[in-house]
């Protein structure tokens, strides 16, 4: 991050690793593809969960939590299900000294188990619907890893819901998709276009999955989460009957949805700069760094000064730190600025005389100075200023690396090679698409592109597929994806 | 717990398992030994979290993650480590597909994981002390199950810190103690000994183990948490050395300490009458429940009134329920009784011309009437007073079960016998303890009593070991234990 060419444009990958062990988010483990949460990085996740915990209790959804194994016999109950999911789960085969009987698996995520329990639980119409969430640790055994974004071990949330109906379940399943894009968008600053993922993208045994979708600076997508409905097919899968009104027993409409720690990697690679990260105010750890300067500890009332500022914004609710270490100042921006503090606060004698102090938010240049009386109302403003800041910087970045004008296999080829020479990123392509799964797959082969998503709100409709110049059955957001 | 004989006297056991489950803690699950937390079970959970975390950061602990699987090799790196734990662990054998070369264990506690982790992150003297927490689900392959209190998969929390000397460390380890009591006390109402274990009842590699004991309403004793100072013994294993002022390279001492779900199972079986649960408010996942009672569905004025309240008790930061179901009221009362629900509130046609309601404390007969004038304050005090009174209570039960004046293991068979045939407990012994293995063994074999710990503050100092009848070194509390 300090070196002086600009290392985030280069070598985007190289950039990230460094970046997140440098600012101590993470660090790698002697596990294949598992990492450790460092307590900073850890911290982002709380405050993550937070904001979940506070929509879903709001939506009247409640927190439970599962057994991990899950019996092989009960993944083939569902066919798609264990096809997707199959390649990638690790097994326990022995436990206590003693070869098991039947294999468990760790959960890649849980419809088997829950829907073995929600068989159980429903009767009636009056238990519908039944919905909970589960914060859970879940393991995808994946060949390549990056850490947040595809780890074998990673965190997560996922709510599972059962519902009288059609209806009732697909409301769930777009409200959630919309809590998802609030959350990810309001507090972690990273815009998304919400859409339907084509069929070949959808989650292993799925009727429609929805995603919202962000785009990093490196131009690359990240599904920042999913939103499933079932239909009734894990219901037949697991025997989810209830009796209605009228008598009759019928299968529930299940739903599920799930966002995971990749959040922390996503909104690292749409905030970050070379100069580290730069965390939305929301979800930092530390929002505001407190820091003497000039000859400080010559004159004891700086940091008496700084400590009852400390106070004060505590009380407010934030979370502040100060560093009176020996270190240099610059030495000390530099650490603050690479941790991604929104809000730097300087106070030198020259400040203290002046009643001010100077402040500098991470995502501007300039400093400005700010007078003690008004200090803390300022401190406040101008971090929810910076928090929307953010989402507005994001959506400009985003802005100027989607492509709605390539209409052939062609024009994308030739894009794609030009941004290679230009050392700019291919970024996002919209794009018509046949709809079927030939022309999906022929993207995919010739440029490495896939489709992220159909969104709702497309900023153009595209009139012809990109493949085959058939009519477009849908307009497409295609790019190359972690 | 509807039954006319008292099931919780003639069948702790039984009464037991019935209410977690007619309570809807917790269900059954497929997998051998574990458990689903169903909604309330893990509210409950989620409680004593915030409770806990809002400590450990007050002390300067910071929460973080650690992969769950540990390379089989991390386990033998301490041999007393593996001694204790290889009897319990599940293994990873296949991941992929593909057999794996090194067999994974599912963590069954993190000091191998996270003592390779703090081996890289301390260097110097100003790393220390580093001090993490980390919740996590953990497994122990258990034979006999019983659930909250011993299952194969459990949630808990995790201390690890490095220190740089055994004072700074043992401080650390009496510290989390005190934490452990003040909340096992002060919010689960539940009273505890503090105590050092015996050495034969030693965390697997630890030096010096203490733990708080706490007493069911069976007389049978439950371990509520345990903290351990290792010494340099994790440290010596995993190389985790700094660099001292002096510039000398040491090794570091090292602590861990950890409370689990069992927490939930102790407080049931301290608090739970034959009725069903009783939670103390500050961990009920329903604190108050409000029940409209004779014609109130021709008198909407009492439902509107009950609304009203709720919002207010809801501003007041109380979780609050209105039961407007088409049930009796009798119905629900036994209910919301069996649930736990600390409060209830009932509102009537005469209430509302009389300006007031109805209140019941779970833990009190009486029903006493409140003016709404005085209502929220009242709700407010009244549920302050029960969490005091729900200690208190449990003292005194707690006080009826404790004999100290058994002096011989033939005085202790025949107290054992003669409680036994009387129907009643046979509760806590204090005894005098020579301080040997062979004492302590033969305790065991002849009484199927195991020494809890030797507590801080014994009631009186018992002169002579029971077993031996020479001096005793210790005095040891000896009990019957979960």
């Amino acid at each position: 991050m300090a070196e002086k060419t600009n290392l985030q444009r280069e070598d985007f990958s190289k950039w990230y690793i460094q970046t997140i062990q440098k600012a101590d988010l993470m660090d790698y483990s002697p596990v294949r593809g598992c990492m450790i949460f460092k307590p900073d990085g850890y911290e982002i996740w709380e405050h993550i969960q937070e904001e979940f915990n506070r929509r879903f209790k709001e939506e009247g959804i409640r927190n439970a939590y599962f057994p991990m194994l899950i019996p092989e016999s009960f993944f083939t109950k569902e066919a798609d299900h264990i096809e997707g999911f199959a390649p990638e789960l690790p097994w326990v085969t022995e436990a206590a000294g003693e070869k098991l009987e039947e294999r468990l698996a760790l959960r890649p995520t849980s419809e088997t188990m829950i829907g073995t329990a929600f068989s159980n639980w429903i009767n009636s119409y009056r238990d519908l619907p039944y919905e909970i969430n589960q914060w859970a640790n879940v393991f995808r055994w994946e060949k390549k890893t990056l850490p947040f974004l595809r780890t074998s071990e990673f965190l997560w949330q996922e709510g599972h819901t059962a519902h009288a109906d059609e209806e009732d379940a697909r409301r769930r399943t777009m409200k959630m998709l919309e809590v998802y894009k609030e959350v990810v968008e309001g507090v972690l600053a990273v815009p998304v276009y919400e859409g339907q993922k084509t069929p070949s993208e959808r989650f292993a045994g799925a009727v429609d999955t929805y995603s919202i979708e962000a785009m990093m600076k490196d131009g690359k997508a990240v599904q920042a989460g999913t939103s499933h409905y079932m239909g009734t097919k894990f219901a037949e899968a697991f025997d989810i009957k209830y009796l209605t009104k009228e008598n009759e027993h019928v299968y529930a409409h299940t739903t599920s949805w799930g966002v995971s720690t990749r959040l922390i990697g996503s909104l690292i690679m749409t905030h970050g700069d070379e100069k580290g990260l730069v965390l939305p105010p929301k979800v930092a750890p530390t929002q505001v760094v407190l820091i003497p300067v000039g000859p400080w500890k010559k004159n004891p009332a700086i940091l008496e000064k700084l400590e009852e500022l400390q106070k004060e914004l505590k009380a407010a609710g934030l979370r502040v730190k100060i560093d009176d270490t020996d270190n240099s100042p610059g030495f000390k921006f530099n650490e603050w600025e690479l941790r991604g503090v929104p809000m730097r606060i300087e106070c030198g004698p020259r400040d203290l005389e002046n009643n001010q102090v100077m402040t500098k938010m991470r995502d501007l240049d300039e400093k400005v100075a700010v007078g003690f009386d008004v200090l803390v109302d300022t401190i406040l403003s101008e971090l929810d200023k910076m928090q929307v800041r953010m989402l507005e910087t994001a959506r400009a970045m985003r802005a100027s690396n989607e492509y709605t004008n390539i209409d052939t296999l062609d024009e994308l080829k030739a894009h794609i090679e030009a941004k290679r020479e230009a050392g700019e990123v291919p970024g996002w392509v919209l794009v018509g698409w046949d709809g079927t799964e030939e022309s999906e797959a022929k993207i995919k082969e010739e440029t490495g592109f896939t489709t992220r998503n159909i969104p709702f709100n497309a900023p153009v409709k595209k009139e012809k597929c990109i493949v085959t110049g058939k009519p477009a059955v849908h307009t497409v957001w295609i790019a190359r994806a972690y």
